[in-house]
């Protein structure tokens, strides 16, 4: 059951990654967008969850939630990257790490 | 470990509370509010979620769980129901019905 | 924002599913176990939590996470099947009907 | 929106509480126990995972939910330190740990 060293590293990006996301769905409530944020933030924040669960229980589909997260992370970075609040800058960063990391996770 | 009506119905309404607010949340993105709604929404869904998993696996603290939603449930719904648009008055209706459900099963 | 009846069908067939999987990792908490039960329920409940998330949002990859979540159903299901409890048979039966509305949903 | 020095500490607290104890339940699947746990863990994680949340978008009722959180930590953290194994015996610290970041939240 112990995690090895990427488990925990991924464990912790879609930690990070989660609630970059999610604290960018309320500093976006209210304010006009031009793309996908903070919808896509939404959907980030819930698949990290569960792949942060998955990779807990050592699940048997863990690196099939990994690669789709990492497809969603990808897709959130550039979303949100494309607007200049700080909150957005700092999500999307972290949605890229947490792309990375589910891509090695996955591979 | 069979639930009874009451709580089948209870969970029943934290379900449809949940998904109701969460629905709220993206159908209010970009929209002004004048007040907490969809923020609201965002902490209602997250706790009758809680209080789904809580029934189901007859948690010694699901009555605390509860009391505490229908309190999240009473102001989520003056919130939402202070907005005209449908989907506010839908949600607004899904959270009395679950804060009732919820005191219910608290007391 | 409004969920078609299919979605709605699938919506409700995964929070039937994640409910009896929940129920069912209590029930066989301390019983011996065969194969994989109750391990894969905690994973199944997790990803039919999401996809009810994802479906309630209209997210933009509810289509893949429906496909997964129905080889995680089909696959806790067969496991489930060959434990003769009755919560076992439950759940299974819970994950068959999810499986189906969850390949529809990704067609 | 950005969290304070003992908000951050407490979300991590939480989060590294509902991965022990999530694993907890998992390494505990199949054993004999004598007492709530792994049971407890299963609620402790769901309770932790909803403090993370709330505490990331700044919800109106996140010290009640951490208050109630700390309650849940303390007993979960007692029914894990009843049992030997190293899996157990680091729950319950994780859990000791918990309690006193929500219970300071709270106040």
């Amino acid at each position: 059951m112990a995690m090895n060293a990427s488990q925990s590293e991924c464990v912790e990006a879609c930690q990070a990654c989660a609630t970059a996301c999610l604290a960018n769905v309320v500093a976006m409530l209210g304010k006009k967008s031009k793309n996908a944020c903070p919808k896509c933030c939404l959907e980030c924040a819930a698949i990290c969850t569960l792949c942060v669960q998955a990779m807990t229980i050592d699940a048997k589909f863990a690196s099939d939630y990994c690669r789709l997260c990492a497809q969603v992370c990808k897709w959130c970075a550039d979303e949100c990257a494309a607007h200049e609040h700080d909150h957005c800058q700092k999500c999307a960063e972290a949605c890229r790490k947490c792309a990375e990391a589910c891509q090695a996770m996955a591979a």
